[in-house]
């Protein structure tokens, strides 16, 4: 059985996700979850105190058998129902007793969402790592280029200046807000699922007087997740908020691929992708060298929404288990995982690669010949000819040909005013126009470096 | 690797898709694409004859090297670049003339829009086989309780009498619509992908007089696909129409799906799926037979329209290919194929094996006294009591403790009128109170005989 | 002009969030951020001290031609172009100087952003006052129903008893998570926006010394919004983190409303919504009482995930200002707030509505003749014949005709074991199989007390 | 009451669809529907002759208590209720026997369903038309530029030359295939909704013989509609096919979108929206000249797939009439129509009014300096110094600095090989490598004008 390996998947193919999300890594956690619940009945005196590590032997991933276990996916509507009755095979074969402590008093929910929660865990500490790689790099070209001229762009027309720096910080903001709220939910907002079969621990509690309640506080500590106040089995307030900071990073991340892609136009050209051999190659075009990773992260951007809409869906659901709310939210949630954990990688690397072209900046920030300043020419003119003239002069002089400070400056003169050229021109250096881009800069970084790990 | 084999996804898990979708399936299909292309080239004098031999025998897709294709993927940003590096490697190890031919005059983006399209026949065959089994089965039970009366319920309440059949006419119904919108896009839907680089067939026509438009009839017939007018790489028809009918079809079972949901319930129990050793078990309570082919169904229609919104997004694409959009197409078809062609398998198990019980529907029918025919009550009344205080008694009526025939008729005979409890009690029968239903459920089951293949 | 007052919008109809919400409403709030440009640009010395009085009297929303507002719309594709030429015309004819310093240095995107996080901020205290509200019923009912008995369902079947207070819990719980996020939001997630034409606050400086970046602060205490440290006219984290409550409180709602529209069917009857004359009505059948304010609530529940897709599509913008994605922002957001306030309303309604049929909760609880304790008896089995038997028998007498204590006393003395009926049937009461549902409902009642307002 | 006209809605606002889409439209249809209903009743002799008129007469929307209206519809749960007693009560002042016959028989699925199929036809005539007119100035571009060269672009970067009217011919193509979907749906697709409480026509039925499924045909004729086989209350066929036709055509026109968006760039320039007073004017910028029609339409393409994506979780609904699917499908399917209906007369416009700058075309098409042909470079190489050889030569190539057709020329000559310059260069023109772009663009030419209607 060879599914998606990540061939229709450039937004996460080839960033070594695989090991953190892959069935095998959902398997892994579910036998997580039921060696550390047989450690806490064994410390709560349910459980033989050895049945724990028994299980934790016997439970070899590569001695279930995937076949039966997809299998009984269909028949049951879940994967823990046929991985509970495997396991406490491969546990009987090796210590009898063992295997009647397996899944003690569980329930396919608790088993299901606590291994959702380690994976989301996992998944969530490794974006979190490369959205701070990616700040750091975009601190760096904030700070080298906080100066750099370039062309403002609204409704894809040149606006008014920018620098570079300012752009990047715009960027920086977004992935630093983007690292506040992944810290937030990794911190306190993945919590352990122990409630049986309707949420009351009435299993849990069948088998002493140390079980239900008394055991969700240790079983969250072996296993490093929070302990929720009440069974969350159809409350999804842990989902609801990871798909939050997974959209959340999408969109922080996915704007400044498309800003990338933008810039690395043929004809704009003023930033390009770190090369490296075969990296943006094309099968038939020699010349060509796309930007892939800001095409990866697109693309990953486009998806992540949709994903995370179903995720909100699937929060309204009915009884104390749904019948198919729950169900449908296992694939995009992972989906949604691997995109984003993909592409956190890419814009690590997309950032640390980054290649910048000040003169191009500059060169296109010059084509309107001045016109980018020209809200800036407005100020200027208003105390000579007044406002609502200021606005219908400007208007003909950037819509007429040759130069803009020459042909402002003469109609000026035309009108009887001081029609100095060398003023105007001087006026039109983008330049002189960056308004506080420096201090937004300096702010940017500053919190950036506030937030940085020592 | 070993990535997602349905752990997740009860939608399709155990349903013999992965043979059609899996990355391997991609894999065949691109390599039947290149065998086409070097056969049609052959045909025109462009290619050697055997060229397109040689490569259908090299192209074995277990020696692929899935590491390094996957790897490509993130560096060249989709899954043809590397494929043809290692094809034309395999075929150049047995016949350098012919590697010299692999992928000629070709692009990325004809390969990989082809094999989807080959993907989609092969899923959109199999959903329209497994949607005339439903279908078949739905009219069994159609025919068969074309008269078995149950409660009509809007809103969650019993709101006038209908029949099973008519339930499930509805049902049905919804399920041919899907076959016939299935069959539209198979019967041309699904054209090949040629137009090189950019979409002007440049480079195939660089090759000889046969080369460049004149390659694509062949071509399509060749892999039996349509021929499109022009070339779809910025155009997404053919895949916004196959995105339709996943879409349409997710709504048609789904739609039964819930409903078998509803009347599955403890306390309806008017249905219930077809029993197996095994299925619908849960991992702690013996008595449960969950419904779980109606759980699988539903999760997929949870999941389906937020795929299809992707596939809606990436129809809006800039440029002669999208830096994303096209990239961020193909893992949500894939997704959305297997999700349909997974309900469809499951529904047609579901219909065929669906338990009927009409007592149960007869007894719950009854349980509101007679008020589930209020309507026709008010309709009997007008002629006695006028239209407005009609409505007053019956809203009055049904609101008392007791029978309702006999609340009525005493209610009639304080007022003066004639409160005749034998009239109004054979009025509550609800039997009596189908409206056109019988004819109904006919109409439907001989659209369903026109429409089948004898 | 008549356009949505609410006719095809049960989820806010007569909610009475027009006010907060209509064109009128977003028009005062650009009136609003115009006002206090005025008064913090005359705190710096840049405009006269009357100006942002003089505004603030000439502009009358009435007072607006709105044809022509719309009709610009179009031609410069936001509301803000428009909006300012009237406003100025509006103040000139009042006073030309103040006119001259209307809007002075500023950009549209200011003006609509801001205004629309003043509109948010006013939905969003509603919402938390009506969430609040709902808080309070929902905790009323759960410390009323603290032990009452009924079944729990899982996958539509009874699967172990629960009690009213503890589904009441697991709503209550939903609804404090999203108080407490609606209030992270509110408190510091709402900033002004002040950039300029491309975020680097040129033209505001241009004035004077102290323009610029200096205006940012004094401006967001003059609207009580928080100062952000960048302009985000590209970095949309405060639409996004409103999104994300909007969805979340979409979420923990409906999953309110879903779960009482299932209680409210004729055949389980467990709850009802609080009547009220012509309520839940019908056209035609005068015995129907709708659970309408479930089915609004899930009719919002049913939209917002997607509109928030939008959402969350909108922060992947290019440039200082992006061509459609920042216009495609508006309505879904409005939308959204709408349909959430209107949801949170009809949920305060619904929970102090609410009525509660305690008699048959329990008559359906023991419609399964004691299979809903089927967990507990083979629990209790286990000692008497072993793991694997106790779960065969258990499968076998629940599917057996029969009272179910006396079926398995039977069957147990049949293999030679003790079949004390009166131990089996006292095992068989639901209420005794609670586990710790008590427990968890005051836990989550401690939760509520520690989170209200004294 | 002044909810949204427009100001939030560039993507609709001033494009005269109110008249179609708002309230007072539906209620318009909701009237017609009772109009009509009373007509063929009358034709059945269930109802007297002059009640339709009577009630089409009284029936004036402006007499209607719209605030009533809604508050109506959040206690009854949607807008038949209270639009029935408020029209009864109108006809009974004039006329109390039409009065008794007032919605006689009916339910508010049936009114409210059949008025959104007249609101439906409505809208898409118009979208049609609009399509028409933008597909006929499509053409004309087409034919105009079937021959002007411009660089094709895939992941942002120059590619292979592709020509104006090609790229407008796959614009073209995509409209055709949005009006052939249309289409499809106006022809058959609309059906009336006449089944009564619960779609068993009893009602309709108890009155007399002629009525109850007799009445369907005439309905349908009476309005213009068409007859469906059986009630679609709950199988939501029509509604389903009507979104896959507003999201097909959002693709279409919003690729045409993005590509304007693109090339109206200032660094590309190489089309502009046509100009008026005013249009894509800037509040602060003078020189600015916004692609407002690309922007508008831009911004509905992202929304769209959302609102549709609710239409297609909206087929999945359980019962005889949902609690709550069947009420968040009316706004979604409002605003999609409204969105769908704006692009189309945007795009009428956008495309009538483009301005092409084939001079600006040619220049980029250069700016590569002939790697734009590496393509073709790389076949003619190949028979100088084989495939491997000819890929890595143009690679080293188009990397160098210098004119591509000299460092080409020269490379060749130092490996011996004849390096004629002008032949290279000759064979870098753009022009020279167009593949069958013009046969392409009369392909698509010739089906317009087959399509077109006389």
């Amino acid at each position: 059985m060879r599914a998606d390996t990540g061939l229709l998947s450039p937004g996460w193919a080839g960033t070594a996700l695989d090991d953190l999300l892959d069935d095998r890594a959902w398997l892994s956690a579910m036998i997580a979850f039921e060696v550390a619940l047989a450690r806490v009945q064994a410390g709560a005196g349910i459980a033989p105190p050895h049945a724990a590590d028994v299980i934790a032997a016997a439970a070899d991933p590569d001695r279930f058998d995937w076949r039966r276990l997809v299998a009984d996916v269909r028949e049951t509507g879940n994967p823990v129902v046929g991985f509970v009755a495997q396991l406490t095979a491969l546990v009987r074969a090796v210590d009898p007793e063992a295997a009647d402590h397996v899944h003690l008093g569980s329930t396919s929910q608790d088993v299901l969402d606590t291994a959702t929660m380690l994976v989301c865990r996992a998944v969530l500490r490794r974006v979190r790592d490369d959205l701070r790689r990616t700040a750091a790099a975009l601190a760096g070209h904030a700070r080298a280029h906080r100066d750099t001229v370039m062309a403002g762009r609204t409704l894809t027309q040149h606006a008014v200046p920018i620098t570079f720096g300012l752009k990047v910080s715009g960027w920086l903001s977004g992935v630093l807000d983007a690292v506040d709220r992944v810290e937030r939910v990794l911190d306190g907002g993945l919590p352990v699922s122990l409630g049986g079969a309707a949420g009351t621990l009435a299993a849990y509690r069948e088998f002493g007087a140390g079980g239900g309640l008394g055991l969700v506080g240790p079983l969250a500590a072996e296993l490093g997740l929070a302990a929720a106040d009440v069974p969350w089995h159809s409350t999804r307030t842990p989902v609801v908020d990871v798909a939050a900071v997974l959209a959340f990073t999408s969109g922080a991340l996915g704007r400044i691929a498309v800003d990338v892609a933008v810039l690395t136009r043929t004809e704009i050209g003023e930033v390009a992708e770190g090369a490296a051999p075969g990296r943006g190659a094309s099968s038939a075009m020699p010349q060509k060298r796309n930007p892939v990773r800001a095409t990866a992260i697109t693309a990953v951007a486009r998806q992540v929404p949709a994903l995370v809409s179903v995720l909100h869906q699937c929060a309204v659901v009915e009884d104390e288990r749904s019948a198919g709310g729950w169900h449908a939210e296992w694939q995009p949630l992972r989906e949604a995982l691997r995109s984003v954990g993909g592409a956190a990688r890419n814009a690590a690397d997309l950032a640390a690669g980054l290649v910048v072209f000040p003169e191009r900046m500059r060169a296109n920030a010059a084509l309107t010949g001045g016109a980018i300043v020209s809200e800036r020419l407005a100020v200027a003119l208003v105390p000579i000819v007044g406002k609502a003239e200021a606005k219908a002069l400007l208007t003909a002089a950037t819509s007429a040909t040759g130069d803009l400070p020459d042909v402002l400056a003469g109609m000026l003169r035309e009108r009887g005013h001081d029609g100095d050229r060398d003023r105007w021109r001087a006026l039109c250096d983008p330049a002189g126009y960056l308004g506080a881009a420096g201090e937004l800069v300096d702010r940017v970084l500053e919190r950036h470096e506030r937030l940085s790990p020592a």
